[in-house]
Protein backbone atom coordinates (compact mmCIF):
# COMPACT_ATOMS: atom_id res chain seq x y z
CA UNK A 1 0.00 0.00 0.00
CA UNK A 2 2.44 2.73 0.92
CA UNK A 3 4.88 1.71 -2.32
CA UNK A 4 1.86 2.53 -4.16
CA UNK A 5 1.20 5.99 -2.69
CA UNK A 6 5.37 6.60 -2.58
CA UNK A 7 4.95 5.44 -6.71
CA UNK A 8 3.12 8.38 -6.83
CA UNK A 9 5.26 10.90 -4.86
CA UNK A 10 7.86 9.90 -7.42
CA UNK A 11 5.81 10.50 -10.19
CA UNK A 12 5.19 14.02 -9.05
CA UNK A 13 9.35 14.27 -8.34
CA UNK A 14 9.17 13.36 -12.08
CA UNK A 15 7.37 16.39 -12.76
CA UNK A 16 10.22 18.55 -10.91
CA UNK A 17 12.64 17.13 -12.81
CA UNK A 18 11.10 17.82 -16.07
CA UNK A 19 10.66 21.81 -14.91
CA UNK A 20 14.58 21.61 -13.77
CA UNK A 21 13.65 22.02 -9.97
CA UNK A 22 15.41 19.37 -7.47
CA UNK A 23 13.12 16.66 -7.83
CA UNK A 24 11.03 15.84 -4.76
CA UNK A 25 7.48 15.02 -4.68
CA UNK A 26 4.88 14.80 -2.25
CA UNK A 27 1.39 13.20 -1.41
CA UNK A 28 -0.97 13.39 1.18
CA UNK A 29 -3.42 10.65 1.81
CA UNK A 30 -6.58 10.78 3.68
CA UNK A 31 -8.19 7.65 4.51
CA UNK A 32 -6.77 5.69 2.15
CA UNK A 33 -7.25 7.72 -0.80
CA UNK A 34 -4.69 10.60 -2.59
CA UNK A 35 -6.45 14.01 -1.89
CA UNK A 36 -2.83 16.04 -2.83
CA UNK A 37 0.15 15.74 -4.48
CA UNK A 38 2.52 18.47 -5.13
CA UNK A 39 6.49 18.70 -6.26
CA UNK A 40 8.87 21.37 -5.25
CA UNK A 41 8.43 24.60 -7.38
CA UNK A 42 11.09 26.99 -5.37
CA UNK A 43 12.53 27.96 -8.50
CA UNK A 44 9.48 28.21 -10.53
CA UNK A 45 8.09 30.23 -8.06
CA UNK A 46 10.36 32.20 -6.15
CA UNK A 47 9.53 31.52 -3.27
CA UNK A 48 11.77 29.91 -0.33
CA UNK A 49 8.41 27.61 1.20
CA UNK A 50 7.63 26.03 -1.89
CA UNK A 51 8.69 22.64 -1.01
CA UNK A 52 6.57 19.65 -2.19
CA UNK A 53 5.46 18.99 1.34
CA UNK A 54 4.43 22.33 2.44
CA UNK A 55 2.32 22.94 -1.25
CA UNK A 56 0.86 19.32 -0.74
CA UNK A 57 0.05 20.27 2.96
CA UNK A 58 -1.53 23.88 2.20
CA UNK A 59 -3.58 21.88 -0.75
CA UNK A 60 -4.72 19.06 1.63
CA UNK A 61 -5.49 21.88 4.30
CA UNK A 62 -7.96 23.83 1.45
CA UNK A 63 -9.33 20.02 0.62
CA UNK A 64 -10.56 19.74 3.50
CA UNK A 65 -10.74 23.03 4.56
CA UNK A 66 -9.18 22.17 8.17
CA UNK A 67 -5.65 23.46 9.34
CA UNK A 68 -4.98 20.49 11.40
CA UNK A 69 -4.84 16.93 8.90
CA UNK A 70 -6.04 14.54 10.97
CA UNK A 71 -6.41 10.77 9.45
CA UNK A 72 -3.87 12.07 6.91
CA UNK A 73 -0.17 10.53 6.08
CA UNK A 74 2.53 12.17 3.96
CA UNK A 75 4.63 10.22 1.57
CA UNK A 76 7.62 12.25 0.12
CA UNK A 77 10.24 11.41 -2.18
CA UNK A 78 13.15 13.02 0.28
CA UNK A 79 13.29 13.63 4.10
CA UNK A 80 12.51 16.53 4.45
CA UNK A 81 13.83 19.64 6.11
CA UNK A 82 13.06 21.48 9.40
CA UNK A 83 10.79 23.57 7.90
CA UNK A 84 8.94 20.70 6.08
CA UNK A 85 9.28 18.26 9.65
CA UNK A 86 7.92 21.14 11.50
CA UNK A 87 5.16 21.39 9.43
CA UNK A 88 4.31 18.28 9.43
CA UNK A 89 4.00 18.60 13.24
CA UNK A 90 1.86 22.12 12.84
CA UNK A 91 -0.65 20.35 10.55
CA UNK A 92 -1.09 17.47 12.85
CA UNK A 93 -0.37 14.74 9.72
CA UNK A 94 -0.46 10.95 11.56
CA UNK A 95 2.31 9.46 9.64
CA UNK A 96 5.76 10.21 7.31
CA UNK A 97 6.91 7.88 4.91
CA UNK A 98 9.62 9.12 2.99
CA UNK A 99 12.21 7.81 0.49
CA UNK A 100 15.86 8.93 0.49
CA UNK A 101 17.84 10.56 3.36
CA UNK A 102 19.05 14.17 2.82
CA UNK A 103 22.51 13.91 5.02
CA UNK A 104 22.85 17.70 4.13
CA UNK A 105 18.95 18.90 5.71
CA UNK A 106 17.10 16.06 6.72
CA UNK A 107 15.65 16.71 9.97
CA UNK A 108 14.29 13.05 10.52
CA UNK A 109 17.01 12.07 11.99
CA UNK A 110 20.26 12.83 9.50
CA UNK A 111 20.41 16.63 11.02
CA UNK A 112 18.03 16.65 13.53
CA UNK A 113 15.11 14.43 14.61
CA UNK A 114 12.50 16.69 14.85
CA UNK A 115 9.83 14.20 15.47
CA UNK A 116 11.45 12.92 18.53
CA UNK A 117 11.45 16.48 20.65
CA UNK A 118 9.42 15.33 23.50
CA UNK A 119 8.45 19.06 23.88
CA UNK A 120 5.76 18.94 21.12
CA UNK A 121 2.12 18.15 21.39
CA UNK A 122 1.73 16.09 18.66
CA UNK A 123 3.44 12.33 17.85
CA UNK A 124 4.21 11.46 13.84
CA UNK A 125 5.12 8.15 13.18
CA UNK A 126 8.22 7.91 10.22
CA UNK A 127 8.60 5.53 8.28
CA UNK A 128 12.19 5.85 6.37
CA UNK A 129 13.69 4.76 3.40
CA UNK A 130 10.67 3.69 1.36
CA UNK A 131 11.42 3.16 -2.18
CA UNK A 132 14.54 4.82 -1.44
CA UNK A 133 16.90 4.03 -4.73
CA UNK A 134 14.13 5.38 -6.91
CA UNK A 135 14.00 8.46 -4.68
CA UNK A 136 17.62 8.67 -4.50
CA UNK A 137 18.92 8.22 -8.48
CA UNK A 138 16.09 11.14 -9.46
CA UNK A 139 17.90 13.56 -7.21
CA UNK A 140 21.57 12.03 -8.26
CA UNK A 141 20.85 12.61 -11.86
CA UNK A 142 19.49 16.14 -11.30
CA UNK A 143 22.64 16.84 -9.25
CA UNK A 144 24.54 15.20 -11.74
CA UNK A 145 23.42 17.31 -14.83
CA UNK A 146 23.80 20.43 -12.97
CA UNK A 147 27.73 19.99 -12.79
CA UNK B 1 15.53 51.27 14.95
CA UNK B 2 15.33 47.32 15.54
CA UNK B 3 12.22 48.34 17.98
CA UNK B 4 10.73 50.87 15.16
CA UNK B 5 10.36 47.41 13.28
CA UNK B 6 9.63 44.95 16.86
CA UNK B 7 6.47 48.31 16.90
CA UNK B 8 5.42 47.24 13.28
CA UNK B 9 5.44 43.84 14.20
CA UNK B 10 3.31 44.38 17.14
CA UNK B 11 0.59 46.24 15.23
CA UNK B 12 0.64 43.17 13.03
CA UNK B 13 -0.17 40.84 15.99
CA UNK B 14 -2.99 43.21 16.84
CA UNK B 15 -4.34 43.12 13.51
CA UNK B 16 -4.45 39.22 13.75
CA UNK B 17 -5.88 39.41 17.92
CA UNK B 18 -9.18 41.63 16.45
CA UNK B 19 -9.47 38.61 14.07
CA UNK B 20 -9.53 36.10 17.06
CA UNK B 21 -6.40 34.84 15.63
CA UNK B 22 -3.13 33.77 18.03
CA UNK B 23 -1.70 37.86 18.21
CA UNK B 24 1.66 37.30 16.11
CA UNK B 25 3.03 39.61 13.69
CA UNK B 26 5.95 40.02 11.66
CA UNK B 27 7.92 42.46 9.56
CA UNK B 28 10.98 41.87 6.81
CA UNK B 29 13.10 44.73 6.00
CA UNK B 30 15.48 44.72 3.16
CA UNK B 31 18.15 47.19 3.35
CA UNK B 32 16.31 49.28 6.22
CA UNK B 33 12.95 49.67 4.97
CA UNK B 34 10.12 47.31 5.70
CA UNK B 35 9.26 45.40 2.29
CA UNK B 36 6.50 42.67 3.92
CA UNK B 37 4.01 42.56 6.51
CA UNK B 38 1.77 39.93 7.95
CA UNK B 39 0.50 38.14 10.77
CA UNK B 40 -1.32 35.01 11.81
CA UNK B 41 -4.17 33.85 9.65
CA UNK B 42 -3.71 29.81 10.68
CA UNK B 43 -7.70 30.20 11.44
CA UNK B 44 -9.03 32.42 8.71
CA UNK B 45 -7.19 30.71 6.04
CA UNK B 46 -7.61 27.25 7.72
CA UNK B 47 -4.37 26.52 7.18
CA UNK B 48 -1.28 24.92 8.81
CA UNK B 49 1.49 26.90 7.71
CA UNK B 50 -0.61 30.51 7.83
CA UNK B 51 2.03 31.73 10.25
CA UNK B 52 3.09 35.18 10.67
CA UNK B 53 6.45 34.58 9.84
CA UNK B 54 6.15 32.32 6.55
CA UNK B 55 3.45 34.75 5.06
CA UNK B 56 5.87 37.26 5.23
CA UNK B 57 8.81 35.12 3.82
CA UNK B 58 6.51 34.29 0.56
CA UNK B 59 5.67 38.52 0.91
CA UNK B 60 8.93 39.49 0.59
CA UNK B 61 9.94 36.93 -1.88
CA UNK B 62 7.46 37.83 -3.87
CA UNK B 63 8.40 41.65 -3.98
CA UNK B 64 12.24 40.67 -4.56
CA UNK B 65 10.91 38.08 -6.78
CA UNK B 66 13.92 35.36 -5.05
CA UNK B 67 13.41 32.96 -3.06
CA UNK B 68 16.78 33.74 -1.12
CA UNK B 69 16.26 37.06 1.29
CA UNK B 70 19.60 38.34 0.95
CA UNK B 71 20.33 41.46 3.39
CA UNK B 72 16.76 40.82 4.62
CA UNK B 73 16.35 40.94 8.39
CA UNK B 74 12.70 39.27 9.96
CA UNK B 75 11.07 41.25 13.03
CA UNK B 76 8.28 38.48 14.96
CA UNK B 77 6.23 39.07 18.56
CA UNK B 78 6.90 35.47 18.96
CA UNK B 79 9.77 32.97 18.92
CA UNK B 80 9.33 30.95 16.00
CA UNK B 81 8.20 27.48 15.85
CA UNK B 82 10.58 24.31 14.19
CA UNK B 83 8.63 25.64 10.57
CA UNK B 84 8.89 29.21 10.45
CA UNK B 85 12.81 28.45 11.94
CA UNK B 86 13.76 26.49 9.19
CA UNK B 87 11.74 28.63 6.71
CA UNK B 88 14.11 31.31 7.88
CA UNK B 89 17.24 29.71 7.04
CA UNK B 90 15.31 28.21 4.22
CA UNK B 91 15.12 31.97 2.96
CA UNK B 92 19.10 33.01 4.35
CA UNK B 93 17.26 35.75 6.19
CA UNK B 94 20.20 37.53 7.73
CA UNK B 95 18.75 38.45 11.34
CA UNK B 96 15.93 37.42 13.33
CA UNK B 97 14.41 39.38 16.37
CA UNK B 98 12.11 38.18 17.78
CA UNK B 99 10.14 39.80 21.07
CA UNK B 100 8.40 36.72 23.50
CA UNK B 101 9.59 33.90 23.80
CA UNK B 102 7.33 30.56 23.65
CA UNK B 103 8.16 27.80 25.99
CA UNK B 104 6.20 25.39 24.49
CA UNK B 105 7.58 25.51 20.85
CA UNK B 106 10.15 27.77 20.43
CA UNK B 107 12.72 26.62 18.13
CA UNK B 108 14.92 29.46 18.84
CA UNK B 109 16.66 28.29 22.15
CA UNK B 110 13.07 27.37 24.06
CA UNK B 111 12.45 23.95 22.60
CA UNK B 112 15.26 23.31 20.44
CA UNK B 113 17.81 25.53 18.94
CA UNK B 114 17.51 25.18 15.09
CA UNK B 115 19.86 28.50 14.62
CA UNK B 116 22.83 26.77 16.81
CA UNK B 117 22.74 23.40 14.11
CA UNK B 118 26.46 23.53 12.29
CA UNK B 119 25.47 21.17 9.85
CA UNK B 120 23.34 23.96 7.98
CA UNK B 121 24.67 25.90 5.33
CA UNK B 122 23.53 29.18 6.17
CA UNK B 123 23.70 31.15 9.40
CA UNK B 124 21.05 33.59 11.57
CA UNK B 125 22.04 36.14 13.67
CA UNK B 126 19.36 36.32 16.55
CA UNK B 127 17.94 38.31 18.93
CA UNK B 128 15.70 37.50 21.37
CA UNK B 129 13.05 39.53 23.87
CA UNK B 130 12.69 42.60 21.95
CA UNK B 131 10.31 44.52 23.48
CA UNK B 132 9.12 41.09 24.84
CA UNK B 133 7.01 42.81 27.42
CA UNK B 134 4.51 44.00 24.33
CA UNK B 135 4.54 41.21 22.60
CA UNK B 136 4.02 38.81 25.34
CA UNK B 137 1.07 40.88 26.93
CA UNK B 138 -1.12 40.25 23.45
CA UNK B 139 -0.65 36.71 23.77
CA UNK B 140 -1.96 36.81 27.09
CA UNK B 141 -4.61 38.71 26.31
CA UNK B 142 -5.53 36.31 23.41
CA UNK B 143 -5.46 33.27 25.72
CA UNK B 144 -7.22 34.95 28.85
CA UNK B 145 -10.15 35.83 26.63
CA UNK B 146 -10.09 31.54 25.76
CA UNK B 147 -10.67 30.79 29.00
Amino acid sequence: MFNKFMAEAIEEAKKALAEDEVPVGAVITHRGKIIAAAHNLRETLNRATAHAEILAIEKACSILNSWYLTDCDLYVTLEPCIMCAGAIVNARIRSLYFGAFDPKAGACGSVIDVFRLKELNHRVTVYAGIMEDECASLLTKFFRSKR
